[in-house]
């Protein structure tokens, strides 16, 4: 196991900035419960180099932390000196600086199909969010439900091998599997079944990615999701539930 | 000159499908107005490559146009019985393709910067869509002109060399100048001044960019852009202006 401090709790305002981490090592600020910052998590667990997390506190923030991120978001990527932000651009620089074990594929065309298939994916992500505020508010209950149905509809019809990247897991898979995920976790709290056998290719795939050794490892349990989801709905974050 | 067919008029319903691209030339799908399949035709002149360009009337789509593009939008790139949509990805393709005469860097460090410099630059992009929205309906003019400055005081504090990707244009330079350059066609129209000396190292980048010949030899004089504008706001889209 090369990660540590998956489930440390959050560093926030007024604690010190932690010293850099080794030469060689990777330090990655995350949220547990953040979608996008488990995209940078999931990939540097399958990269296997090994990493520090740092979650931080994003309500009340480390004053320190806006010299890693300027808007103070996460992911953020610390490694030899150097930081790279955001979950769009870290996979890819992962997979540049490490390339012999990249998943992005390399192939000129495959890879912009890969970038493309995970943009059509990402219809997956505003269904989320609209079935998150229902949590609160149940208005329009039918609509959102509705929007997350066309969702896995499209993601149903585009999984077209055992994996979106084909017969292994990979780019798509891993940058994407954070929404399923959150899906999954609201879905006993508004009311609704996933996965389902509605759409049963997405249902195995759900299955599989998140048994994935390097998906499994540095996941949360369904019960912390549900915690967390609640507490965030309430307006009061639990970070380390 | 390598690049044919810029100003040629729009195919709409009912036109038949042009054949196949000559091996080893490319065909940009393009709106001659619009400002994302602008970033593939920069890319396109910047590289060099045979390219004709065949334009694409976006309120009546050919019908064979959804085989290019699922959604029947712009750019599509097809070449070589290969097709990649997106703006945001057919730049990055052709220079994984033709990597002799790569814009965006190839180090990976290098690489990530460029791309998160271009994502925070992309504040005028809603900027230019909320100046656009004057033309037709002049409220909220305060708060939009507002955004627009903010997002150009972001802009001129970002610009740290003679051009966004360094002392050369680049990658970042080509990617979001389509948008300055509408902000320049709508300036007129809606009442402010741009390029202005409030934002004096905006100014200057925006007029060396608009020369370089790689952008000069494919973009619309400011006189067609203020038309097709105007035609636009009134929904009756002028493609052939």
């Amino acid at each position: 196991m090369t990660i540590t401090g998956v489930n440390s709790n959050v560093l926030k305002k007024g604690d010190p900035e932690p010293s850099a981490p080794a030469a060689g090592t990777y330090r990655l600020y995350n949220m547990r419960f953040c979608p996008w910052a488990e995209r940078a998590l999931i990939y540097l667990s399958a990269k296997g180099v090994p990493t520090e997390v740092v979650n931080i506190h994003l309500m009340e923030k480390p004053e320190w932390y806006f010299k890693k991120h300027y808007q103070g978001k996460v992911p953020a990527l610390e490694h030899d000196g150097r930081i790279v932000i955001e979950s769009g651009v870290i996979p890819e620089y992962l997979d540049d600086l490490l390339p012999e074990n990249r998943f992005l594929l390399s192939d000129p065309y495959e890879k912009a199909q890969q970038k493309l298939l995970l943009e059509r994916l990402s219809v997956v992500v505003p269904a989320f969010y609209g079935l998150f505020s229902l949590i609160k508010d149940a208005s329009a209950k039918e609509e959102k439900l509705g929007n997350l149905k066309k969702a896995l509809d499209e993601a149903e019809q585009l999984l077209q091998h055992e994996f979106f990247s084909g017969s292994k897991a990979g780019y798509v898979d891993f940058l994407i599997f954070p929404f399923f995920e959150r899906i999954w976790w609201v879905s006993d709290i508004a009311g609704f079944a996933f996965p389902s056998p509605d759409h049963p290719k997405v249902a195995k795939w759900f299955k599989a990615t998140s048994e994935l050794p390097e998906i499994a490892r540095v996941i949360q349990p369904l019960e912390k999701g549900h915690l967390f989801i609640k507490s965030y709905a309430d307006g009061k974050p639990d970070y380390d539930v």
